[in-house]
């Protein structure tokens, strides 16, 4: 895992744009290649419940926390939406960002209705953002809901913005999670090789998919299937709602070094914290994503050694 | 409350109006970051329900008695629909404006079908008016169902007008109300939070929502949630129905003071009196939420002292 | 009621264009600011119904009968599609148009799936057809089935068109009618006071409602409701499907003397007779509606003498 | 029935295309403002089942028997999808050329969703077609299936496509069809009438209606309600499945002679046969519907005579 | 079968680009007017489904494995979606490919809903990556599920998706398969002829079709229907899921010789193979589809002779 590894440009990153995609794939990467995905963007998949309640240090209760967390910690990239940006974000310069262009609450379920997505934020609007005020705005994101009765509305719009973020110079995240009535179980390897291969189709540079279950074989040897199946695209994985941090971070550090994963992205187990201990979890998640560091080493940055 | 606070400016609002911006906000806030709404877009919600029968005063029958309470009470800024500015407006120029952008009728019960409230005016169509016509159109304000099974479509129309009408230099107020199959409670005070919450990120200036409430708590003290989850996207808040003007008044006190509100939204507390008497409920509002009175006071300017 | 009152003229007709409003508008309502709207857009909303059968005269079976009543009659204005206007216009150069913009067939009831009625002829369609033909095309019309699950594509609608034909001077009438399975008493008389309301806040000039109707009170008493709630928008009613002439008229004379009405929209009791006595009902609701004549000297009119 | 009557051109066709309008009127009516129709758009809407099988010669098995047929066939028009003209166009310039806008398969079945059928190719493609081939491309066509839930899509459609045919000088058909859940006779004369009314408010110069039944009347009679009720839109019909070339023959007469119809628009009753025979059956019915010949006259050009 | 043989070019091809549809259509054919087309769109299609797991060789499980094999084996045009061409295709710049504009997943089965595959990438998208890449991007794709209940809409992408395509010179292949509630029997000959048809109608280069079948018929002599209602758009099939490579190779010469099909669409049958396997297939396919080589010769390649 060396630093400043040679970037991989796509053909759809036109010419004039190549040294603006370099920087940023090499700035949200810190030159390594690898992600470390800070994930704020649940005040509206999830309103409220990850920010206040039994258990959710009370930092966590103003948006603000995002951002302290996001600059004092050891990130890649902080995700949210562009409405936090425009508020905080010329505050908060330094910070590299990923803005995620749809977004949806929990309140209807799968039980009700699939779900669906839709974009409401376009590219050409965070490229505006971006111009208008000189934030590193790196790259953007967008959730596909597989086997979704409206999966198509999401795939065509992943599709689009995978095109002209590239045509900008941004970097693509797609966050693709089999869900509807259509799917029996959302943890199936084979399933989520097959999210990460749609993530290649559509050309993005990164996926983010949940860890594969399946009883007897270990989360990290599963993901194998999909990190072959995403090509070029990189996998990055969530650790899950696991709130044990020596058990998040070995898992994190499998899924790198047994699965093949090219980062993480974790929102709930940093944020929850209080300021100073979710800025050693991003520290001791980026010792294991960004710098190869061994579990033992990301455990004692954990500590605050 | 000191007046004149210096105004933020949200990133999203370009260099070139950006006094623009300064000036409808200090406009509509009068100088002090707090908001009088006085909300005048009933008559597609609501239809004639609140302006003509039992207990409304006979001058709410015509819509102009709107427009005469906005000129001659003591208001931030007065929200209604763009025909109804259209109409009245050039005879009352002094007024400060907000246009509401979409607007359903209360016809369709959610029983019947989950509420959706499509975009009905464009926010190129109200900067097209400002300049046609020099009114003071300082703001456009929208609503959203959240929870509803069209959620998503309203989101999409909320984030592109908060961003246009930025681009423009208008402040902007998100009316969200969960509401739907999938909303048990519409009122309950997480719930609430997790609607301030998405109008921030969706990057709105103001979010008015209703009341939370709880059995054994104070609706003010469970506001404190939302007016936290909202961080810089200020929160202001309705009395709901209540006729009874001193409990009316002291709701809002403690709704600013002990909720962290900043500022109120009412409509039919107003205009279903007399336009004598709702120019003195205007000026007792604005005392407590614009300059920072004592209940007392307010109370006093209700009273015509 | 004098000749050449002066015109209102709403902020959202541009400068440039208001000579052409004031043009249009007192063309339709031939000085008096009262519009006699003479309705020929049924070929499409009730098929051949009202045009073919017992009890209508012979003459109505062919679409020109029409334009030969709206030329020789005394009328305010004729509605109808562009289609017709295109293949008859020119040569009935001498008669105000207006442009129905949304029609559907009264195939699909109510039972069966709500109202919708989208747009079929856009503004500017109807701009560009008065440019090239030099017809006096003054007015464009857009109904609304207020109630309807679809009722937010026609407030959207309805919203769009009149801002867009005020940007060209073009005055605008809108239907408003409730309808829907939402809807228990289409004529409940707060029901269409709420309709009025609507059209004032979608800044329509007129707004054409059924008559109310509620056991025990007369119908003009009860649109009073109605035409206070409109505030600036007139209101034009019709007066159903009344066969005694007497009976339609007098019930028109106290709409407008009683309810406060503008004005009248009237079709089938017109049309279906003889041009001869079409003509002579024509300037019979003309003298009432117009010239504010006695009931007694419309009856006259209607009788030839 | 004289040639070369002087040519209606409807007001919403510009004076720079009026002579485009006019050659292209009077080309597909051989100068006699009535219309033999060749319709050939069923490999969409039957798909193969008019093409191949018992009855049908093999001939009509391959697309180019059509263009074969509208080639030495004595015909006004043929009516085939844009991409058929795109392929065998060239090879067949001397046809005039109808492009049906919208088309569907039969395959889905009303009793399971009523009919809808959006338009696949723009008035713009055909126009950017004719100018980039320089073929005699003189008319579009659309199908409306009234009545169906989907009828408002339909409408708009067709009326957007007549004005801008219009504008660009080509001709307009409208195939209209009563179908649906809603419509209880498809062949009832008052609805049938109802259909070529809506054409006439659609503007468009032609309307195709299938022939009218009742019990004990003919159907040429019949047809005289619809043919009063399209004014100056000229109908054509279709003599149905009839086999009997002879009946098919004194069918179409009384259309025309008793029903008042312009022309006639066949399919089947023509392809279906060998080319030698296809083409005496056009030239029968051109003699009827074009020169105005005796049924016997026809009937002798049936025979090769 | 000589090579170079003339290419017919639709007159929908304006004359600025008829050179470089010529070069795409001879690129793909290899001069042969017939086209070896290798399917690498599965990915989306079926997810992991075809690329992982029992018999698959686990070269599949990489996608580019697929670019390896198209690089190396004789085909004449690579299928897939946009994105895998973006991130492989400048270290492949020798292939030829065909953009698949839309794609689903197989996640949402037909008896829970009728499919629906819309447009995820647009002509001027494929159009912009050639020009910005010189890529060999020399054709488009698009799938219709004909008798869907969404069958409109993707008739309607469809035939934009043509005359766009021609437009820029570029050469389509339409993916016809009936599906549906509507659709008993999806290897009907007679509906797989409808199929081709519509193929025809829409103005498509080539079609690609599932072989038909009926108990009683060899395959390819059913196919006869199919080529002959296509008329000038060529015929290309699958020979399906067979594994055994005789039988396969047996049938695809069958399908040309006797069914008059102009090639072949082939994926899993190439691509679940070794690197080494899948090469010589594709040279087995090759010399049957372009070079007219007999099922001996064929085989022989297959063997690596």
């Amino acid at each position: 895992m060396s630093a400043n590894v040679s970037v991989f440009v796509p053909a759809d990153v036109p010419d004039e744009v190549r040294e603006t995609y370099i920087d940023n794939f090499s700035t949200i990467t810190r030159g390594t290649g690898r992600l470390m995905l800070f994930a704020g963007d649940q005040k509206i998949e999830h309103l409220n419940d990850d920010f206040y309640g039994d258990g959710i240090h009370p930092d966590d209760a103003e948006p603000e926390h995002l951002f302290r967390i996001a600059s004092q910690g050891r990130i890649g990239v902080f995700a949210t939406q562009i409405g936090l940006v425009a508020r905080y974000g010329r505050d908060y310069p330094e910070v590299p960002y990923l803005v995620k262009l749809n977004s949806k609450t929990h309140l209807v379920k799968t039980a009700q209705k699939d779900p669906a997505s839709p974009m409401i934020t376009t590219v050409a609007q965070v490229v505006a953002l971006r111009k208008q005020t000189g934030l590193k705005i790196a790259a953007v994101g967008y959730t596909i809901y597989l086997g979704s009765e409206f999966e198509a509305q999401m795939l065509t719009e992943a599709a689009q913005a995978v095109l002209e973020a590239h045509q900008h110079g941004l970097v693509t995240v797609l966050w693709i999670y089999p869900r509807g009535a259509a799917v029996k179980d959302e943890k199936d390897p084979h399933l989520i090789a097959g999210a990460t291969g749609v993530a290649a189709c559509l050309g993005s540079d990164f996926v983010k998919v949940n860890a594969p279950k399946k009883e007897g074989t270990a989360s990290a040897v599963l993901l194998k299937e999909a990190t072959l199946a995403a090509g070029r695209t990189k996998v990055v994985c969530a650790g899950g709602s696991s709130v044990d941090e020596g058990k998040f971070l070995k898992e994190l550090y499998e899924q790198i070094h047994t699965g093949g994963c090219s980062g993480n992205a974790t929102g709930r187990n940093i944020h929850q914290k209080s300021l100073e201990e979710a800025v050693r979890m991003c520290n001791a998640i980026s010792a294991i994503t960004i710098d190869g560091a061994s579990l033992e080493d990301a455990l004692a940055l954990l500590k605050g050694n």
